[in-house]
């Protein structure tokens, strides 16, 4: 199908232009033509749907670095714990009881509440399982993502299948919708040597079903809490003198491939390094205050020319997938914490969520922009809301004054996948039924478990 | 008109008391019975219009007790600033221009948004203007509020002659909605002489046109930012050794009608004075995160025993007037920068919203709680939305997954002000033109001015 955009103020997240009056052309999954919609409206006529933006604003679709997009089945069933007690008596217990349909079940929950919230692209870690699983759910929901099996030192054999398996049956499929990651799940729950053997694993499944263009990356915790050194001298009995990005420097494995999520509890050293090495943070605020863990130095990571995107985590550490919030909270925490009101203004937050999300994910060579022959990935925020009034700058309003429930149109590859707020691809009630179902049987499991 | 609401879950706050499958019979303003849907619906039968609240949550109005809600007109206006360039260079030079019917548009917008938020009453500090002004605009919205009438030391007599009139005109007006306060602007702008005589006019004016139930109140910012202190000694030649609370304190001006917001800089004694003349606190931590203010210790005001209520703040330093928002970074926030995730749980939050918010405000004998006797300010919530899917705990879900936009229905002195989502008091459409057209009068005003 081809479409015409017309008559919205675009951002195109390319050297922050924005083009007041503008149409964005796409045929198939392409970008054409952005311009003046003047221009655009004589050059794309018949053979285009149309679709009218006036009064709204039209950017790249947002990027979620950081999912574990099943968990959406344990949305608020534990908070305000410490992370410990909430981690081994809550949260692993019922997800021992999760089986391979509700992993899919969950995903798709956390994919519907991503595109309603103007998210195209959502990078996951969780466990892979052949039957159903997560790739399906994004698939299913028409959502760009990159979907990980999450690996750890005792269970090496069991993952190393799962890894081919992922990589075999998902790397770029779904209409190039859907890639993959090998996810060592932390530098304190793999060993070093295995730490390796996952870099090497990576690499051979790149070369099997991978290309420069559309890479296998790796997906990884880091420094999430102040204790992460000491937990890895604990658990492996390694002594460690600078910080947990030297300590993988040692191994090897840090590369322009790597995103790590959190980067809470960095040295200096360890962001000299990620500078070096070109690898890429995931930025979590949210999750990072409700479990404590602190906050990242994200101001310092910027001015090092570490590229930082934005992430959610999973939607039972924050508790929602909405971007809008991360944005914010991204960019008046470190005004706060720094005591410096021009850091993170909004138009650096919104890149962060846009463009430097698809450079953390090695894909902006497709998405993160609205640029001629990039995926069309695109968001249309209505600003005719009270909130969003009267209108001065559209960026500061995505930021500080827009909500998840503002974004009206959703196109992921070209395809209209909402349609103001109704999902074209799935069934939004039947969803959410089906998930509470899921949540009942879990709960009574758990407790069938316990007695 | 008597109403009867069925079949939600109903958050009481009042001893944090939950109702599932519950009902509330209002008769008039005032809700006349709270329990078991069933058997509400025995008692309360023909003469009583029906609200089916089945999947939904009812909660107590939200209550909002630091505002300048003629502010929304300069919404997204000047963002990412240094404060003081922020007010003289953006701010007040536009601010100016405001005439008395632009401060009654600017409030109508903020009325507006509060309501579609969930939030039934509104504590607003701004120049009065007797011809329009933020009362007026409550009132038309049918909006709960306290408005004030900011008092400097450099018009003092401008200021006694708008308090008069406020309190005349205002106090305990628009069946019950509207009450007024008396608001010195800050230790540093308003001199100590002049603070101990606004502390006697309010008395003068509640003596006149208050009462013990219904009270006229004074609100105030106090230690905002770190250097108030500084401020204080420079402005009045004033040698300060303890904290800004210390010093008011010896002006004998605190008690327990006096609300101050932001309380971020204070120091232990300041806490301690504060608990023993019981003064009540709203925080604002968005605004104190986007102006760059700090983080106010509020977990600590809270161990002493201190009233903390919750605050957006204007909608040119947040930008939104969403206490949704403001529930969500007060309880992650205080986690994060305390490193421990058990404080500021979900239901401390919504407490901190609802009924305390209505100690704050000198108001709980009528509001802040779903009782029997108390006015009928209810907010009804929708959870059959993808990201508040499944329900474990409704407490977890209003506070750390639910937005403004999942109300769907808000009552306010009995009379339904909202329902689904469409305002029964307004036409929003027309006030969102009229507040783009003041915008533009505004900057043609201000550039004609620049000339």
């Amino acid at each position: 199908m081809n479409l015409l955009i017309q008559n919205g103020t675009i951002l195109t997240m390319h050297n922050r232009k924005v083009i007041p009056q503008g149409a964005i052309a796409i045929e198939g999954k392409t970008i054409v033509d952005v311009g003046k919609a003047q221009k655009l409206e004589r050059t794309y006529g018949t053979g285009y749907e149309k679709i009218d933006a006036k009064g709204k604003v039209v950017i790249p679709g947002l990027i979620n670095t950081h999912q574990h997009a099943a968990m959406s089945l344990l949305r608020g069933y534990a908070d305000d714990l410490p992370l410990q007690e909430w981690l081994e008596k809550w949260i692993w217990p019922i997800e021992k009881h999760m089986t391979a349909h509700d992993i899919y079940v969950g995903a798709l929950l956390t994919a519907i509440e991503s595109v309603m919230g103007g998210t195209t692209t959502v990078n996951t870690m969780y466990h892979y399982t052949p039957e159903e699983n997560e790739a399906k759910a994004f698939a299913d929901a028409g959502l760009r993502g990159i979907i990980g099996h999450v690996c750890f030192s005792w269970r090496k054999n069991e993952d190393k299948k799962a890894l081919k398996d992922l990589a075999k049956s998902w790397h770029n499929k779904a209409d190039g919708l859907i890639r993959v990651s090998v996810d060592p799940h932390a530098p304190y729950s793999v060993d070093p040597e295995h730490m390796k053997e996952l870099k090497v694993i990576r690499e051979e499944l790149n070369n099997k079903y991978g290309s420069e263009e559309a890479p296998i990356i790796s997906h990884i915790h880091v420094a999430e809490t102040d204790d992460e050194l000491e937990k890895i001298r604990k658990t492996f009995n390694i002594q460690l003198k600078d910080g947990v990005m030297a300590y993988l420097d040692s191994l090897g494995v840090l590369d322009e491939r790597l995103i790590a999520a959190h980067c809470v509890a960095l040295t200096d050293k360890d962001m000299e390094i990620m500078k070096k090495k070109n690898v890429k943070v995931s930025h979590n605020p949210i999750s990072n205050l409700k479990l404590a863990s602190g906050i990242s130095p994200v101001p310092k990571m910027l001015r090092e020319g570490i590229t930082v995107s934005l992430g959610t985590d999973s939607p039972c550490s924050n508790n929602t997938a909405d971007m809008f919030e991360i944005m914010k909270t991204t960019a008046i925490l470190h005004k706060g914490v720094n005591k410096n009101p021009t850091v993170m203004p909004a138009e650096k937050v919104l890149e962060m969520a846009t463009i430097e999300g698809a450079k953390a994910l090695s894909w902006e060579n497709e998405i993160g922009s609205i640029e001629v022959g990039k995926k069309a990935d695109l968001s249309i925020i209505s600003l005719k809301k009270p909130h969003l009034c009267p209108v001065y700058t559209e960026a500061s309003h995505l930021v500080y004054a827009a909500k998840a429930s503002d974004v009206e149109t959703v196109i992921i590859n070209g395809r209209v996948v909402m349609e103001n707020r109704k999902l074209t691809m799935l069934n939004t009630e039947k969803v959410m039924d089906v998930v509470e179902k899921t949540k009942n049987n879990l709960l009574s499991k758990l407790n069938a478990n316990v007695k």
